[in-house]
């Protein structure tokens, strides 16, 4: 197949070549932003006199005509035609000729696959922002359903503090808010349109940059051509957002892993999310969970790969770049298929509320209210901290649990104990006292749960 | 050492053990923050009553003093402190007795920490985005110094097109400007005061978070307690942005690598930047440089480092967040230094001029201006390509430039070439006819330097 | 669809579930293996009595029949069908009805699965050997070729010392080398039967694993069933492996890409493994060999995406272990096609003996030489390295080589400069003196060569 | 200070760059295998006639001395030597005058900091096989002390069925097997000595290389200069190696984070491996094993910050390199330091037998043998699977253990069930079935731990 850049070569591109150079297996998912870019820069060209106005519009007629052929998917995919631009120009002049041919001027390849992949990558933030809200939809919700429920807190994976539940779920609902805040900052370094830089040095016809913007629905234009070929900042940044997202959505995984094997036994996972196994009949695994805590590895993969490919690249543009896509297009579908299904997984989700407010005392997780209790008898926290440690000891060495010691037994550690230490130790109290902002008190959680519901325009 | 958590243990902690979990050989570099904290947090107590004013007063007085002695290197760090927030524990109650104690009521090692690392990173925030507007300032005014000189754009590593020298410095400009962008959004997210989350649940004591904020310096406080223990997002964001910023500085390192050597001979680097070698008695090495590229990898190697520690971590607080620090030190230390080098090394360049504008115009840079002069005659760009590469490939096989051709021989690839087309190979005529914004045009470069210089405050 | 594992449940999964579950989209590539595994498995329980000869003989044909279908892309690839073993279990229960489902009997997918990778990657592992030393081979072959020209030798990007072209060559062969003896070690640990395992725990029915092992051509059993479908170090390991060989090809496409840009000018790259510019005419640009460095990248990801998804998983088999197949998948495809076309590339590489000769005695590169002779004469290596140092300061002020000093000049460093120190500054000479074993004297390199030839059986 | 290369300098080195360039904070850890490299070149020298015997001696005596210095630290660190080999160097030229610059005659930095990291790395291998082999042999002993114990084995999180603790833990013997078999492979190709190498290009003295690997006990010589001096591959397979060993330990740490928990509590941690909290007096958390988790972060940051620094570095040295030393001697420091901790950890564990067990049978462990009880009735795996996964949901339904069933409730779901069925509920049985070998079968587990003991040399 004859290349449209072939004037000065002698020999034809092995096929080997081309099998290895051709991004169309991947790139070809690029075809909307591809006539996108086409469509605009043809009026540009158009308002430009480059192109006269009977020509813009049998480009432009031919341009719609190629994208239904693709929605249908009636083109064929020959990987000889490199990259999806080089398939739909050379669609193109099979369909208007040579004046199709009129089209790439003024541009390169490197500037058109810049603005492809930035007006891809605004849509898949604005699609990932939505499910980013709909997660915390769906997490906000389940705060509200289980309001009122008393978990046990962790720390180190043991027993802590008493907790709301509810308090515990609006903690991933402040995750996932600073990932939609990453995600909109990123989004602003997207939103540039790089279109007229040409290869390196620009465009040299008369071209509209901010018109081309405009039509494309970008806020900004690049100020320097040689940056604007070269740069893949917002390849980077949109990766290293969504691996922290993909952190969360892991972290997450993990403790409803956890929380809903039958040792914790906290919650009941919606069977619908569940699989079997191919031998033992009993079991009823966590599959969805483990795979997208799994996942979070690719997604940090994606952006170690391109890290390194990036690494010392000489300015501007070089085919390295190429593998930019790839890892992109992964991790966006990783990230965009988890949250969906997380969604969909917590809205599902029962809890065993006997079981978990049972635990939400046990293991001695009102031992700090004991200390605050001696604190609040003149006594500094480090020996009051001693003391409950001690009386702690004392009743794990007798099996029994703070509240079941008596006022004997507790004065043997602090004489002057009084009867009131009783209502201290009482799990309600334990979670009134934490009334700061940001604290676990009831209502503190339920005027977070307004705050949050209002952000959520609910 | 009795460990003040101690109450409850039977057994002492193995010495091998007190090694292995001990932070204080690398965390005691946060103690002027920690002290910040503390005398924050006495403040607070003082104001919520659960400190007299005179103890408040005595605890403050102490603290100064251990800040005194901490300046002056004269607190052993003896690792069995675990911390730097336990060192200086001690270190106070060894000055105020037990009422130092006192300090620690309704808080955490988990919050205290947290709000550590998020001043010691605000102020090194603040640090490196100087840096990154030194770096700027070297390279804008390089651009105005070299203003005027041709140099060869590259693609591929291969020549381009001519572009102006002070086109391919703003290139790096760009890209510092958006490092800078993204150390601000990161900023914001390190902006939140934690204090007052305690261990998980929250302080329970009445405490003003709000004018704890106020103390120390913060826009925001913690909304989640459970949120603000267990948060590394701020690290993890930083550590990406570093990650960023150095592989701009390799992309430059590169560069200025190939640039300087013979080959390309196009820079001289400032011999105080070069190390010889041990046994070529003629070497100059560009050995700054080198270092600059390869730390980038170490810059991402703390990244996924992070990363990997935190993946599918439970809530709250687990001591694998320990593992945050080292990571987050050598990254930040190494761009702080990676950028102070560069911008000395930036300024002492110097250029060979003759010789890169003689390298602007080899390698038939300027055949798309051939190609864009038959455009002009109306040939659609796609022929007019085709016709400059066979042009190209008759000059390169008789080892001529392509204003050596005469017309003669242009006229067997298109018959109707005029005179004119000699004017449209002036290298200077093809960095005019590039006036788009973001073009290589003079005019246009001037007025990014111009911009430049004001958003720098020059 | 009904699941084989469905008897517990009363839900019926989500097709979003099913989709985000289902790995036959990419493990129906190791159909193969699987049909071989099953088809060893066959013979094992007739061996053990579990099936009968007759019910052996019909699985056997049917299984034949499978691998005939899917061979011609018969088969359908529902997702439904979650992954490629219940693929072709339900396509053998449709052909031999309810005995297919004897097939199972003391097995399971993790079992199943961890035979299955271990097949593929013992092969892919072998082909991939054969590439490395089709690339080892292309490298010697152009070593001979090329025997006797001299090259400038590099440190830092700095001509340092002559050598022999082939010299720089065999260096990559022996980096490939050790990949090969990487892979082989790697190798051994893949080579370990898993089937017999089962769930976890073993397989309770009377299978022969030395039989099956030796049916599939396995050389070791695993030692332990809960490890078994645990471990994914071969994995790792082979992910390792295929990172440094993707190393060793970044390093060298690097040079390549430099040695024949215009400015080094050394090689010139085969045509036809190069591309054009959809707007610069003039380009021709070493797109494959960026490609290969670039996609570097992908295989450090692949890696660093594996042992996230590993770290901190419990025993044993979690659903996060299918997270393996497409890093592994796709690093090794990435690695294979490298190799391929590197090597045809080398193959057409083309020097330019007159320029690379030049340059190898450009920039001083036998200071080192003026120093040895100064060495010869009983100065000590470091004030002798001083003096050549002075040397080289004085000869590059005036524009001159070394060898365009004349004595008088070279007195005027080290007044008992006799004329034989000339000798010492041909070229040829340098060479010769460096005959240690590993040296670039020629003898030694025509050994290396030699060596390497009988290492490869040519 | 002066520089051994200062010779063709005309400036003085910036102190910013001295102090950005200095490896000596990091790479003086190599002065013990700088000193044995440089007495088996003074031998070497000796031996070829480039010193007489009288300086071999001076100089030999010399380098006792500052080895006797630097034990006991009297040799300062003085950041403007550089590094390693110029500290030793300026001070033995100090000890020896001018003959010890004659020490350096046909070596460079380049070979000699090969020379000094593979010395370094070999010794360390060596120290961390003797680790790994503690841990094993920890592990091995718990298998014996806990033989007969049965254990929930898991998959997914979830119990799936009863092994023997011992198998569990032997699955851990296996992995780090590997690991020391990896660390051999690795050595291999370590234990090579490429001193010789010079520079790049060979020495040109007549030095003898094998003598040399004799004297510094290496097996073989490096083949080629122009690798020797750029082969950074042995540390970042060193450094792949200890990732997966690190993998292992964070798999195993997790394990026992979660069964020491209460939720589980299967297990109890030595409290001496356990710290406690700052605020809760009842907290006893396991932060050794938190830290081991945590800590396979920056193993894995190390192996990707150096495969970053090294891609498309051009050959020969680049001072890139220097940055392979903090991440390999940090990598280093954590497995060794990890391993050192886990087997103390592991030797102080205690069982909760009666809690173990009594959760082995529990969540319906023993389903699977009630599907194989059916297969020994004749019916086909696929079917007795869906008929015990109807049962299983039958009896939790009802809130029962399957051995709580009835046969008349059994055979509504298999009318031919026998009384027989109760025998195969059997834990003991269960596991007895399992004897195939890899199996968890008491006999089989006992020839695995037997077969341990003897690898180990027990």
């Amino acid at each position: 197949m004859e290349k449209p850049w072939g004037g000065r070569f002698k020999e034809e591109t092995e096929e080997l070549v081309e099998e290895f150079t051709a991004s169309l297996p991947f790139d070809h998912r690029l075809w909307r932003q591809d006539i996108a870019g086409n469509r605009a820069y043809c009026k540009a060209l158009v308002k430009a006199g480059v192109l006269s106005e009977e020509e813009g519009k049998r480009i432009e007629e031919a341009l719609q005509e190629i994208a239904r052929e693709m929605e249908r998917g009636e083109v064929a995919l020959d990987p000889r035609w490199e990259d999806v631009h080089m398939l739909i120009e050379a669609r193109l002049m099979e369909k208007v000729g040579e004046i199709g041919g009129k089209l790439h001027t003024g541009r390169s390849r490197n500037d058109q696959v810049a603005l492809d992949l930035r007006l891809w990558l605004k849509e898949e933030i604005e699609r990932q922002d939505d499910l980013l809200r709909g997660l915390q939809i769906a997490l906000v919700q389940k705060a509200e359903e289980w309001f009122g429920i008393v978990a046990p807190g962790y720390t180190h994976l043991r027993k802590a503090q008493p907790v709301l539940l509810s308090h515990h779920l609006m903690a991933y609902y402040e995750m996932l808010k600073r990932d939609r805040e990453r995600l909109k900052a990123c989004f602003e370094r997207v939103d540039v349109m790089p279109l007229g830089s040409a290869a390196l040095a620009g465009n040299p016809y008369p071209v509209d940059r901010r018109y081309l913007a405009e039509l494309l629905g970008f806020s900004r234009i690049s100020s320097n051509s040689m940056d604007a070929v070269s740069d893949r900042d917002f390849v980077l940044e949109y990766l290293a957002v969504a691996a922290i997202a993909m952190t969360h959505l892991s972290r997450l995984a993990e403790e409803l892993i956890l929380w809903s094997g039958s040792e914790f036994g906290f919650l009941v996972l919606p069977e619908a999310f569940c699989t079997g196994s191919s031998i033992m009949p009993q079991k009823m695994n966590p599959d969805v969970l483990e795979l997208v805590r799994g996942k979070m590895g690719r997604v940090c993969g994606a952006l170690m790969a391109l890290f390194t490919t990036l690494k010392a690249l000489p300015l501007t543009y070089n085919r390295d770049l190429q593998e930019d896509k790839e890892p992109l297009f992964d991790a966006a579908d990783t990230l965009r298929r988890s949250l969906e299904v997380m969604a969909r997984l917590v809205e599902g989700i029962e809890v065993r509320r006997e079981r978990i407010e049972e635990a939400a005392t046990q293991d001695f997780t009102l031992a700090t209210e004991l200390a605050d209790y001696l604190v609040s008898r003149g006594i500094p926290f480090r020996r009051a901290h001693r003391i409950a440690g001690e009386i702690v000891r004392y009743a794990e060495e007798r099996g029994k649990d703070l509240r079941e010691l008596d006022l004997g037994e507790l004065r043997r550690f602090y004489p002057e104990m009084g009867e009131d230490v009783f209502s201290w130790l009482e799990p309600q109290k334990a979670l009134e006292r934490r009334k700061l902002e940001g604290g676990t008190a009831p209502q503190r959680v339920k005027e977070a749960i307004e705050r949050a519901k209002e952000e959520l325009g609910l």
